[in-house]
């Protein structure tokens, strides 16, 4: 019940400190014979590393994944698959000055308070160097999605207060390329460069901004989601919120949805040709009724927070609750959705792997 | 895991269909020695029951709870709590004609595609009937935070597009009393009149309309909250997104606060007088800070789409995916949040009561 | 985490004390659109029952399950299924006398201890009552496992120090026939006239004695347990365990495999013919190798402790701690054994179903 | 749900086989301040290792734990701990035999046939070896349940048909002592020189045999344990027989108990002087009254099967069902006992410390 621990049948958990020995993570539940593609994972862990381009932190570490068992002849066995990621480039130093100190809107004071050892270097278990470790599990959950068909795509959709026009309904694989062709991670080059030019200019002011990830899930099968309170939304919102500086959620027409009208809201069914699978005429459900896919593309929004450490100075507190002044020292992001979007996608791939077998285990 | 249990340690399991003998829900975990008040459940099964003003539906259901075992002589005795609700005005003919249509935005259609044999009548397991059952739990939840000195607050802060201002920071007995005193549970009362008067005209257009739900919890203590997956606001995520008709959750600064730069959205630590609690300058971490309270007010707010059932003719498809027409029949609200504001209320109880409970288990 | 819930998939949830309102349980996870037929439930919860034959508990309730919810059409809906059963008979004056004083080898005690608030009326929570819903439920998995072909069988095997011979190999349901023919449900009726005997006797002296329970479960399919921790054998222990006064459990060769080399102890396959499934040669494996079954007869045995309330004195202590006398009234059982072989099956049927549903959930 | 899990708030997840790169586990729920003596670790992690003696294996690992995360400043941080232990001494060709055939009595076939890819080298995930990551759990559990004053202690009670007779009602400390000066750990010396002879007698015919070892928990607090089928005895059974090769558990009377009478078995309680702790006269409740510890000494005992890898031809079959035959290489154990001792006692010690946190959890 300590919180490390995601998922029901396809269930992941994760340990490790920023400048600890290693992180690393524990998928319990994947099921046999799903090929472990090493270069795919480590893909995804590349697009998530520090170091990355000038709107990154200029931190180095190759974020090189070790798999220690649950791999045979290239496959999965059905057993548990530990995976390990050493820390490499710990600036340990560059912290001393947060041991007694508590950073504004970090975790330090909530950590010491509720545990009283609290290892400080880095933010410890708190920094966001933890999703490493859901990146690497998400990329098998990615890979076993992959053997269905199932495929997700997510992209920066705002950087501060500029927001990219939707992505035009196409391939996924072709909104990748695009994606994957700016430094931001935006489907639309032309916003792209907007964003691009946002954020190195907070970052020149030694502060950050926030962002919002837009994530589309394509060919899910219908049915997936198990009433009442593991809706499909609402284990994909606290997938989501569970990402550090995420403060918010929404699915299919979200918070703009609370203004419509029933009648402009409803998604209207359109009947059938052949063998072709039910659709509807607009897609305001966010392919989710009743918390249960029903095949449309699933659709979700994440708000992301700007980052707490700032290269200015801010008053604080220390640990005896005196006045104190800190500055951010260390190698900062000064927008984190960039490296976030394939955090979004694999905690996405952790929900609907785990929601497919949990319906495959009422079909018997 | 197949979705119908709630919380780890302060745990409830609900039952039901809208149209079967009764609903009810078992609650695991509550511990002894609590007082349980049952003037003051059934008052929280009050403002959620049907039928109360003209912005609701007229179904008339009393709604009444049965305590069925757990509870020795008044007090909780850490034993299983079961409760029922009997099921009274049901109309069930008022859905022979959705017995093999699917309607709009409902989920008929993934219910069938998902278990093969459905409850048609009311909606069945996914009506939103279901929610007393958590309302009921709640409110035993909210019983043992009050013995912890915890409250709970929510009130409507928008209705469609209409807006309430922040409610001012004053006594939550004060805000509750004022929110009592009008139909739609607003805390401001010229809102409430504003919005009272656009659910009634959207009603009598035979439509519905969404809405916003905003919260507070206050006096929670610091520690709540696990790291790293079940975060505090992670938690209270998944609770609101199940609550039927969810469609977005923000804590905090929230959506807005993505396009904050980060020397803005810092909360600056306060130097606590004398034995004084430490608090912040602002509040835009929402009370929650790495996933874990802060002693600060937890705010969050919640996004309802508007109601599916609407009283005007639509295309749908029926059984066979041949094309059909249906029109709402039955008794249905045109805006939810008026009845729905208990249930955030008893769903953010239940997180917190949840993990009271976690945090008191590693304090040993 | 308060311990009322069984298993993972196929989950159920029980509540209720003895002379409360009433006992019931919450099924979880049954798969839509198994045939719930209410006169199987009700035939096992009257081998249950109390009332049956002189060697039981003079007490009576019939014991009657209603169905609440998660059944429609004589199906199951793949929604909770609630059921509740009534108490009826309840002398609780008859329990006035143990309000204050802990009767030896009871649950007064520890009940009083862990919690501070007991109901101790018939020993409230910790009465054996609470295993009727325990085979409600099991009845319920009984019926799906019944639609896989599988079966399973419990009876008498020892009373006080008198053992059945070990079961020919042959037709469960003759097996049924036999053991119900007589009223200590023993499948060797020789030996079961013994058993009564001893029972009657110990019964007129008011004392009480041990027993032990012999389970089958033919035609589990190859492939359910799920190493390391949820064996299918650790799984079957903790269900048998968990039944009121059982004090042990071992399968296949048990104790007294410990006595044996591996080369007597080695169970040889056999090399099938044809599409015959794979066999081995013995069976001191008790059809589990490795926690997970391969397809031969599952076999275990359950051991009982005598039932701490006797119709003699006692020394004993008040809550205060004061020397205290103690004698048993009430009406109880001289032998738990006949009442408890349907309680075996339905904890056996829990199991598997569980396990069932937790194998399908890898298939995929 | 994939069974390498066990616990629920003190919570241990393994994995590994034993030919892959390393074998580990994460310890979810520690609670912070527990200081971790890497030494005491160790030294349990040798009692279990191979090669210890002419009774054991000859296999030869150091079996070094590595600890990844969770620990600062020597002291556990309420995070998860993450320990390693590299597999070191793999005749992996030893096994190169087995690939393709079933080893009778062995986890081969199952595992074929569940998950149909299989790590056969050294029985893979099956093999005893991943018990060392529960020892290494399980010594952090007894550092933490040390700080609260509790003792475990087993012992081999019996080897084959050799008993040794009860241990004295003596400090556990010195039974320590004299246990672990005999290579069998028996805490009679007399006893353990005969059980050697047979062990090494049954070793140098190539074959194996089976034991008991019996177990104490002592200063348990009164009140651990949740009714109803969480009891204390059923998770501790469930944990005895999630360890491999294990055929039975009892606790208190045990099987003996079934042939007693409610007259005898009854343990009186005697009145405590003052500020004494409530004991019993006899203790056949083995510590735990309706699933809840009482104070007095648990105690229980475990059977073991004879290992099933005898160094004597087998006739057995093939993946395609053909006839076979098959004889033991590699080096192997001639009995399991000598090194489970130390797994017994930690999974003791994990059941005792889950408890105890759920315990506190609802002490609020």
């Amino acid at each position: 019940m300590a919180g490390n621990t995601f998922g029901q049948l396809f269930r992941i958990t994760t340990f490790g400190e920023s400048h600890g020995e290693a992180i690393g993570v524990i998928i319990d539940g994947c099921p046999p014979n799903v090929e472990i593609d090493l270069e795919f994972i480590q893909g995804e862990l590349d697009k998530r590393k520090p170091g990355q381009s000038k709107i990154t932190t200029q931190r180095k570490e190759s974020d090189t994944a070790k798999i220690l068992s649950g791999v045979f002849g290239g496959k999965s066995t059905g057993t548990p698959i530990a995976m390990v990621i050493p820390n490499e480039d710990q600036r340990s130093k560059d912290y001393d000055h947060n041991k007694d100190i508590f950073r504004p809107s970090h975790a330090d004071f909530t950590y010491q308070a509720k545990y009283g050892n609290r290892d400080y270097r880095g933010g410890g278990r708190s920094s966001a160097r933890e999703t490493a470790a859901r990146v690497a599990a998400g990329a098998v959950a990615r890979l076993f999605l992959k053997q269905k068909g199932i495929e997700i795509f997510a992209h920066v959709s705002s950087a501060g207060a500029i927001d990219a026009p939707n992505v035009p309904s196409r391939n996924l694989a072709e909104l990748l390329e695009i994606r994957e062709s700016n430094i931001v991670r935006c489907a639309d080059p032309a916003t792209a460069n907007e964003m691009i030019e946002l954020i190195d200019g907070v970052r020149k002011q030694g502060d950050t901004i926030g962002g919002k990830i837009s994530c589309i899930i394509r060919n899910c099968p219908v049915g997936l989601g198990e009433p009442v309170f593991d809706k499909l939304h609402a284990d994909l919102g606290k997938a989501m919120l569970s990402i550090n500086a995420v403060h918010g959620f929404e699915y299919g027409s979200g918070f703009a949805g609370s203004e419509m009208r029933g009648s402009e809201h409803n998604d209207i069914f359109i009947a059938p040709e052949g063998d072709a699978p039910v659709s509807t005429l607009t897609n305001f459900s966010g392919g989710i009724q009743g918390g249960i896919s029903n095949g449309m593309d699933i659709m979700f929004r994440v708000a992301f927070k700007p980052i707490a450490t700032i290269m200015q100075s801010q008053q604080t507190i220390d640990k005896d609750g005196n006045a104190a002044e800190i500055k951010g020292k260390g190698r900062h992001d000064p927008c984190v959705v960039p490296r976030a979007v394939v955090i979004v996608e694999a905690m996405a791939a952790l929900v609907i792997a785990d929601h497919l077998l949990r319906q495959e285990a009422i079909s018997l």
